[in-house]
């Protein structure tokens, strides 16, 4: 018996959110939607500019082990914070949410990594991040019986930017891989797709990557083509199984044999949009490791990615499970 | 010509916000709807037992002078954070609201006070607060500049709790004084007037406060009455303006001479009270400092405050200037 639904992988990541106009992105160079590299100087210059903040836990493979976690999931994470306060903060929040968290702090800098994240009144999120010690994250952290113990295995493209944390997705793969498991990972942003392009197709390809996550800009990303069908067919045929999202237009789950489009819930309003693919992906594994169809994964998927776009934060404060169910799909 | 509208001392305090249920607070032994004081080591218990949360720089004063500045008032702020990573969080954030806030920070420990703050599904915050560095504000700390500069000084009772901060509130006073400025308190919590009732009507009746804020909890404790309107004929006496707050019902604001009610604004949902207070003393005091009648005063408070408690966190994300155009008070 598994011990785990889903052990999720990525940088672990303090986020800091305020609110922006969209002058003052174009102002300070920060490309919108997008995920921002940035190095310690230009992230205390950018926060000298940004207005009052608040910090919520984040990194995308960390929300979506929250999120797995807050479904009823059994969720285990792999990601570098320093002995520090937010590192603290980070620990606990992860913890507190019912996942298992085990990997060693850094003991001194780096500080933790933290994502200076400006909302525009579109509820865009624009990230800025700061690796800080995720720079350390290395195959010294895989906890084989952890890897082994997981139904799916889920980390982040993300984790090509730090130097060593890809010999850790090697790593922790083949010992999923040995005890028969999965491995997914999200393509996490188009940018990042530009940066690793024929890595990325190599995992998918050499099989050490079963199912992909990404939205309609990645994958568009991906094969360079700005035919969404076109990217469809063509990521149908690298990998067993593709759930891409839409944004407002749903959702669309791809596999040599199958195709499950399944509609994006209805919301009040849009807040901020931080978080919304990790939580998508946080319904999907859930139902994905309990049994459920791939439509039924793209709806569970839909309604937590839903949810985390009408607050500020990435990670919902609802209790995900108790959600789902008055949704009617638990 | 006065460079301040309103100078605002209390404790610097980082809010760490989770939800939880009533059952959490009796099992703590958490006084709900109350500010409970807790050490470094109950704070360190509490936080292990608490949910995934989110991080807000608050204290009661700082969320009134953020709140001043947001209705595009100048304030400046008296509090002590450390030389750690949520003291340049606390700075970053009232900074950032344009708030002035030069108190030199304590180099080394304690670390900057932090308070754990539960939400009850009814909206209600109970605080855990661990002063840390603010038990080191004193009158050293007093800049005369500023206190001679603003129309209006505002503390907190809180400040009898650490064994200082009365004499940077008697010093400041004088300064205040002596400039012909006024200066008020909030009587902050039921059991801190409880702590310090004889001080507190002590410092009304020496005209060291001109203008008093509470809630209704408050000034019943204060004069030790069940009757609001007892406690109401009381304080009238005791000093120059009183206003008082009455949650869903409203608030009084009453002189010598004058009494004018006014009532709450409609919300869509409550969400978390923390800041309710705080933001009310923030509207009517940025109306005060710029003659406005005790009524438009008393509904630029109900604003703020209706604004605030339909978010989590003290300190609305919304330009309080804005918002008060909006509703035609401004």
């Amino acid at each position: 018996m598994s011990q785990y639904d889903v052990l999720c992988i990525g940088n672990a990541i303090v986020d800091i959110l305020a609110e922006c106009d969209d002058a003052f992105l174009v102002e300070h160079g920060i490309i919108k939607g997008a995920m921002n590299l940035v190095d310690a100087e230009r992230s205390a210059l950018l926060y000298s500019h940004m207005g009052p903040a608040i910090e919520a836990s984040g990194g995308c493979a960390g929300n979506t082990a929250a999120g797995v976690a807050s479904f009823g999931g059994t969720a285990a994470f792999f990601g570098k914070v320093s002995n520090d306060k937010l590192g603290d903060i980070y620990r606990h929040d992860i913890r507190a949410q019912g996942v298992a968290f085990d990997t060693k702090p850094l003991a001194g800098n780096p500080p933790t990594a933290t994502s200076m994240i400006f909302v525009t009144p579109d509820g865009e999120r624009s990230m800025n991040t700061y690796l800080g010690a995720c720079i350390e994250l290395g195959p010294e952290d895989v906890e084989a019986d952890k890897a082994a113990a997981a139904k799916v295995t889920y980390f982040e493209g993300y984790l090509w930017d730090p130097p060593r944390a890809k010999e850790a997705i090697r790593l922790t793969a083949q010992h999923a891989h040995a005890a028969g498991r999965e491995v997914s990972m999200t393509l996490s942003d188009p940018f990042c797709v530009d940066r690793y392009r024929s890595e990325f197709l190599d995992l998918m390809r050499s099989k050490t990557v079963d199912i992909v996550f990404a939205n309609e800009s990645e994958v568009k990303s991906l094969y360079q083509t700005s035919s969404f069908e076109t990217a469809l067919d063509l990521i149908r045929k690298d990998c067993k199984l593709a759930a891409v999202t839409r944004s407002e237009k749903g959702s669309v789950v791809v596999s040599s044999s199958e195709t499950a489009a399944v509609p994006a819930i209805e919301i009040e309003r849009l807040v901020d949009t931080t978080g919304a693919g990790d939580l998508y992906a946080a319904g999907f594994l859930f139902g994905y490791t309990n049994g459920r169809s791939l439509t039924d994964c793209a709806r569970l998927g839909s309604l937590a990615a839903g949810l985390c776009i009408q607050q500020i934060g990435p990670r919902p404060r609802q209790n995900l499970r108790e959600e789902a169910q008055r949704a009617g799909l638990l």
